[in-house]
């Protein structure tokens, strides 16, 4: 199969020396992309600026992503050469419109008027005590991924932080039919740390668990080749 | 010698999934550790969390920093036993204080109440369209140096982003006189690269240039031995 994952997080720039960034390692991606490979699957591996890769294999292909529009560019541009996605990446919200000082958005009437203006400086000036950084919405990634290619086996995520399992169930099965998804893998920040994993992978019918990133990255290896020949098959009759 | 570098950036948490980060790699830093490593000096590397690092060294320590708190706590724990202190990290100016949507600032009379709010939710929600993000000034860590430790060898950085050389001088000298500091090293965003990283090493009455992060590297070497050897001599008179 042709793989596609996503891992890391993005990062929306402020000016030419800061962003707004998303926290993520890129760990889990790591490990499923080498239990691919070791399936003998072809993958490429879109890859947040800091995110931990695997060595280089004959198989696998690592391109660097920035930010949310580079991560639709590269999307665009693969999704339809491919079997199935991982969509690993903690992809950043809102991205930066304008930061300005507190004293100017005091003296503004119209504040919504801060949304058209742009800053034109390379490196903000910190000179201010306080200063306002107004963000708008990112297009959402994993909306388009069905619509981009829907005979695509998609594995979306779905990180919360401190949540009940059913707050976290019925959020994830929120996002695997608002998305189109096969699968969505649903975790809780307060249930990863070194050595474990917690994750949930949901179906509209069927909820399997997982308590480390290995776990975790078996576990989507062997649904995702599962799902792939169920499909094959069906198209085949 | 014991020398202290920062490198790489910090990074200020908006919530427990985002921050914001300044670019910087950490590349320079680990090229300076290397290089005072190879000439028998004991190096401590406080490094961003994404930050290149050397090999290990057992002449050198590796403390991994976060945020612009976690900085201070270490600069204060390390800088008294310290002869050299190389600090190329790249600082976050701000640190959120209060993210909030766009339409809670526009109903709000006293905009500056907002900054007496906190974020009490672990994830802020994503759900509007635009939101607001105040951020407050951190403490600048290059002027405290001097004060927890007098004696030290303080060879600060300037990063400035598309200016004249003229520019550049004026604004690291400034640096140079308000941070007490022996040594500014004032570089520009445009030209550095791959395999260029120009640099002005700026004292009161002198500018020595550099044109590659070894070049630059060697240069803090030696002015760092230079001026260390000079203070001892002058210190035993």
């Amino acid at each position: 199969m042709h793989i596609l994952i996503t891992s890391g997080g993005t990062t929306e720039p402020i000016d030419d020396v800061r962003g707004i960034t998303n926290f993520a390692t890129g760990k889990l991606g790591k490990i499923l992309a080498e239990q691919f490979l070791a399936t003998n699957h072809q993958v490429v591996l879109l890859a947040g600026l800091t995110a931990l890769v695997p060595d280089n294999h004959p198989n696998l292909q690592i391109i660097r992503i920035s930010n949310v529009d580079s991560l639709a560019i590269a999307m665009n541009q693969w999704l339809p050469k491919i079997n199935v996605c991982v969509h690993t990446m903690a992809v950043s919200d809102y991205t930066p419109v304008y930061m300005t000082d507190l004293e100017t958005v005091e003296k503004t009437q119209d504040i919504q008027s801060l949304l058209t203006r742009q800053n034109t400086e390379h490196k903000i000036s910190s000179q201010e005590t306080y200063q306002v950084l107004f963000l708008k919405k990112t297009p959402k990634i994993i909306a388009s991924i069905k619509n981009l290619n829907p005979d695509i086996i998609l594995i979306g995520f779905k990180l919360m932080v401190d949540v009940s399992d059913a707050q976290l169930i019925e959020t994830a099965r929120a996002s695997l039919y608002k998305n189109n998804a096969d699968y969505i893998l649903a975790n809780d920040l307060t249930t990863i740390s070194e050595t474990q994993h917690k994750g949930l992978l949901i179906s509209q019918h069927h909820i399997q668990s997982a308590d480390t990133k290995q776990q975790i990255a078996q576990l989507i290896v062997s649904k995702s080749e599962e799902a792939y020949d169920k499909r094959n098959h069906r198209g085949n009759r």
